[in-house]
């Protein structure tokens, strides 16, 4: 709870909607049911909401150009003291709406109440916290494609760099570090894909669903979407007031973003370790400990990789919160914004760290690479060769498992046997195998759409380079 | 596990990779990795794949014409067998893909091992699973549809019928019981446009990324991606093998579709209970009690109600699994098939079932009228009056507070008073306020877009026919 | 982020582990993975473990007399700083414990540097959340048992009053009131029993496992763990500074608790609605309406309903966090403590505003007796009737649907048909059978342990106060 | 579904409830609905069920001596013909139970339809249920602790064995690989604690609240409750059918257990990795590759390490079933099985899998030797000497942090630095220090309850094995 959230006991409690109440609220009850500490986050968009009402009211003939104008300039002086941290917000006026709209009634007196005309709290919020939602995820996709873009680069200088490549976690096959960045972008551009995806379906004005069934005053929907520069007024006002998917479905990008992340942050940590030893991270992304004087700690990918789970969380809870909820508005709705807000904070701050980190990674090369060279890495190549050879891919597998069963035994990779101890188990080879055995040769053989081979890596990216352009 | 899937202990076990081991499969950890129990669905998926390789493995010239027709055939032929539940499924053979190639194998020899040239079982499932996935999305968006028509079509007929608009599950103000369901109509399109964007971003093709790296075959993956209908090929092998976000997004379309069909559902619930007795159902989508016999229980959407439950937890248990895997595939990737194919039987089922029960439910008229009457559902309407004749929004809201206190202690809704009565409360309130307290001016009132006005609600449901008929 | 938390940029930053690092961290980087900003939460606990600590280094002979009290003295006045919220939090000092351990030695010089002996944060941090989740643990068991005995003591009261019983929310058999509400009270109790499973297997001292491997200085952890009141210390460091279970484990009951609480709170719901109208929750529990002055909202149950998405995230969140972490202490664990002290907040504040309020809850006598008079309540007392005269109980269930059958038909309840009306369906049936078919005999004859005969319900009321006594 | 689940047209469908209906199920309808199809499982449990509840009805007097016995005999036939595969199960009989009655009348007449007197289905699948789980329970604690043998008994073999023990992924100290085996044991110990806490606040018998609201029969629930082996009778009908904690709290504690076997697991592959390299496990536990010769994967644990998705969805999905339900029984309940099932199954495959896994771990010492060796894992071992010396903790914390600073410029470990190297960071290093930079004296310093002492290691086991002994 905000210190500069009061309690004021003196003041008129439930005054905006007390008239049919023989008591006042339990101050505890109060406190409880109140919002005003997490939803004065929007004040600033309540009051851009508040101010297309007002217009639009005054377009239809139900306040004056006066009275418009009056409300408009005083609620511009209210989100001035809000942004100065001047304002004082009471918990017994519930919430951000009744905090500004009781303020504004303070300094100008009736006028101000005219302003609620032809709107509830319901749809008041139902807009409030959409268009909260879309300018935080402006903000993302900014910080979202600025990670790209770092990635990309990185990618572009690495696209000749040989490591191992994993499946299992056991050496597989050689890949080229680009190859592997640029996994990271794609799998970024899906969850782009998706913020779109959220950002147009709740791109659509609630404001004049009212409480649930729309007002008797002749309002003009198409304005105020217009004025606050949503696609179009939304097509039902039960539905309008009863809606959480933009929460939902923004959370469900999320945590498949952090999932993406906590992969990326995995591997981070890995090749951080002694026994990886593939990638150096800047210090200034790292911690040390207060007890072992030798600790270099990859503290940053530690914890984005933590904040899955916070985030999977957060999914939950409002997927739990909906359910079987009647129509319309239900105050358990209220509990909407909390997960929501940190997983808007969670996104933008993780996705900031590894904006600034990923491209301050200083790769290993020489460590990498002799990984690479241990692990039986090429042994998919000496298979591909010997079906070239005429052999049969199952065959080929075999004979492939059996001089790899004798390189264990002998504490030797292929490479380092000589050709007639790799002609035991085939005599289809010959001298021209050494080249295929080379990390070299392997990479640069998979030189197909979506392959290894350095010149595939370079022209993702360039590709990459436009598509960022392009948004 | 399937009854025809047998674990032939006679059978050369790891066949097609045990070159260099040791030791056989302990045969407990053969059962608990095996997946042929569950992946044999998409068993029809993995031929079409196959025949697609086989075609462009000819046109690159790695098959003959010969070997590829001869392959093709074959594979039709085992198609055939399992549709008819003569193919018997192997664990010992692991998973789907192994038991068809070594079928193949046994029956046409030498030509049915060079199949797998080019491709692993990881770019294989990848590709398998996205082909089935589509299939099952086309039938899920058909059901929805169908589901969506039979919304429209009885909120058509029930254009005119009043019910109590409920928030907080209080008597709020009185809707038409045709504008809730274009409520419930809202909601399941913006589910739909979910389903098409998952769609959309899955539609691509993994098929050539073989285990991780690409394959130093000639490939053509641009022909096996059209042969297969996908939009394109994949654009890095590496994230082609790990990634899983359409299962996740799938699961994440099919929660919030869930979500809204309990909600759906706990309306239907308490609309037939003997306390709101709003609709009937169908006895053909109810049963009876064991021991009570006057019982009528609203089964399905308890059902559907609870499969929502079902529904979280496989979104969830996919968002585990992934968490913090390192690229590329590993083995825990074999479990995110049982909560797809799970999430996509529920989707599909609850879908079905509403869309048959939804057309048959018979509203009670006169019970949802004499349910609006009560509970002062029209109080907003008296204030919205009272603003007509002058009087500040936020007064007049003090004023019909007040009435209504006067009406609990009372026992009598606002449209009982009398004149005399009204008066004590504004001086302003006149014969007239009469017609706004009707049911039927309080909703032919509520008349802009999205209100619950009759002639707003049969546009609404124009426009849903032209949107279901554009799809 | 509280406002007392100052990030100051001229500190010498990481002063308590920099000797090896060459460059600052990040100041993005300082925010974002600093932890003060919530486990300042712990203040008090984290003094309480240092005071022990430093009690046990002089009796280990590690610090003198003088040390030890000149450490233990600046301790306490530290922590009445704190309390007085006259404590300058540092972000550059990144946690609760630096700050503190950094103002000890600004106080008291090289002394203060001594504290840190034979441990690390890694075990203080574990010490100091048991300790802090014992002391809520302690406040929410007297906040549960305070629930528990408002619900008894209104079952007493009710212990008469019959309301229908539902399944599948229909009219099933005569409950009385009392007896729902002791339906409660077992859920409760069962809470209660886990929340002191997870007491007990938390309550045990980490203090001493150091960084993950135990410590070289003569510590004595046995008295460490009795001046903190724990059982014994804990059994394998590495174990000790890895475990989060207990927070888990906590959020599991929370889970089960809330969802309880849910169940509880759709039923006062249900029962305030205005087609239901069982109960009246007191005014001061409610609000209303910005828009709708008649609105009488239950609020604090919507509310609490809700809260159980909160809850059920939190715990994915940790199971999710925890998931995959290779021992010992990683960065990740950090992400613990908000979920936890948010659960933590939840479940009390949820604990005390039912406790609050069920006491204040006004039976609808008359309006619950009418519900049960509906609906057929009775049927199974009819079928059970036949029984007793010698029908099968299969044969006597489709007697009874018959009848029930006739009694839609003709809008009338079994006990409102005549005798003649009623032997249509069974020559069985005498002048007898109207007993039964009150409620009243309903009720009274369900008299067996755990029955809803008014005279079990205050037995079950008595065993439940002396089980409450007891504790 | 089974296959020789069969769904009859031609009986006489919902012939247990049907009387008031004039319409039969809906063919879709009945299958959707329906649920032989999973809880067929417990058929054992309902048939001992109904044998204790027959022989209670006969003791009360409601069946004659002769009809008890003639319904116990021909249940135990049925139970027979079930478990020889021979039962033909209908789905048009919805569950177990209404198949195993309508078989049991079916071959017995009249006297098969007196069994459900007294009873109802919710009563009775809520006996089932939890007879089932108790079974299932018993087999868990046994493999659990059958797991926990192997640990301890390999823990003691490898008491001495050092390995670096890690903080962040990142070198830290030195333990031994036996301490670190005995922090599994510790974990494991918990989860057992939570079982057993699980099974005992389950084992209480339903049977006897019949639908809800208990019978007006003459029943002896105290006897029912002794003869199935439950501790007493449950104290609340509505509670008794309407509970699924059990199911929820199980499936928490295999959540927690699943954890601690995904951190387990990510062990076990990061030490099979080519670059920790720690162990070795046998080939009988691990598989290839379809493409890649070489491998040779650690799948168990992979799988274990992927399941652990699998429970916690099923928690999740419990969590979402049971939120916000009105008492008492309602049909989502239905949908507590599967995920319950499932997660039974997949605990009992993961514990036997590890059990047999873990004791042909085959350590590889000198790797994990060379691996304590690198990392400066001895950092610490000098901070505590120069405190010996004495040297403040944080001052002696800053001179080893300078000389790690010089050893990675150097390329050299504490151990490999000359004594004048050394003292360049601090004069009161002497020549003792070499003593204290050895990794044994490192591990051997730790000689504290819960430190890797070699000797506390074995310490350690010795208790483990009376623990386990007293069970």
């Amino acid at each position: 709870m905000s210190d500069n959230t009061s309690n004021n006991p003196d003041q008129n409690t439930n005054s905006q909607w007390g008239g049919r109440f023989s008591e006042a609220t339990d101050a505890f009850v109060q406190r409880f049911t109140a919002s005003v500490m997490f939803d004065q986050r929007f004040a600033k968009q309540d009051i851009q909401g508040s101010i297309a009402h007002a217009t639009m009211l005054a377009s239809a003939g139900v306040l004056s150009e006066d009275e418009k104008n009056l409300i408009i300039t005083t609620l511009n002086d209210i989100a001035q003291d809000i942004a100065a941290g001047k304002f004082e917000w009471s918990i017994a006026l519930e919430d951000v709406h009744m905090n500004i709209e009781s303020e504004l009634t303070r300094r100008i007196g009736i006028t101000g109440k005219k302003l609620h005309t032809g709107r509830s709290r319901n749809d008041q919020v139902a807009t409030d916290i959409r268009l909260y939602l879309r300018d935080e995820i402006d903000v993302i996709a900014h910080e979202l494609t600025r990670l790209q873009q770092g990635i990309v680069g990185l990618a572009e200088r690495e696209a000749d760099t040989i490591m191992p490549g994993f499946t299992h976690l056991q050496t597989a096959q050689p890949v080229t570090f680009g190859h592997h960045l640029m996994a990271w972008y794609e799998m970024l551009s899906r969850d782009f894909g998706r913020l779109m995806g959220c950002r147009k379906r709740m791109n659509y004005s609630p404001l004049g669903a009212a409480a649930l069934a729309g007002t008797t005053y002749p309002i003009n929907r198409e304005l105020t979407a217009e004025l606050l520069g949503f696609s179009a007024p939304t097509r039902n006002s039960l539905d309008s007031v009863s809606d959480r998917d933009f929460a939902i479905e923004f959370c469900g990008f999320a945590a498949i973003l952090l999932t993406h992340m906590s992969r990326m942050s995995e591997e981070l940590i890995l090749w951080t370790s002694a026994q990886f030893d593939f990638i150096d991270l800047p210090d200034r992304f790292c911690t040390g400990s207060s007890i072992m004087p030798q600790k270099k700690n990859p503290d940053v990918p530690e914890l984005v990789r933590g904040k899955t789970g916070r985030v999977n969380g957060h999914l939950v809870s409002l997927l739990t919160l909906m359910k079987s909820q009647p129509l319309a508005y239900n105050k358990d709705n209220q509990e909407d914004k909390e997960p929501l807000f940190d997983t808007v904070d969670t996104v933008r701050d993780c996705l900031r760290a590894f904006a600034d980190m990923i491209p301050a990674i200083t790769p290993k090369k020489d460590s990498m690479r002799n990984a690479a060279m241990r692990g039986f890495a090429t042994a998919t190549d000496l298979a591909d060769y010997l079906v070239r050879k005429g052999i049969a891919f199952r065959d080929a597998h075999e004979i492939v498992g059996k001089s790899v069963a004798f390189g264990i035994e002998q504490g030797r990779d292929l490479s380092e046997m000589t050709l007639a101890e790799l002609q035991q188990f085939s005599a289809e080879i010959t001298q021209d195998v050494f080249d295929v055995l080379t990390l070299e040769g392997s990479v640069a053989a998979r030189d197909h759409i979506g392959g290894t081979a350095p010149n595939q890596v370079r022209l993702a990216t360039v590709n990459a380079h436009k598509e960022l352009a392009a948004r």
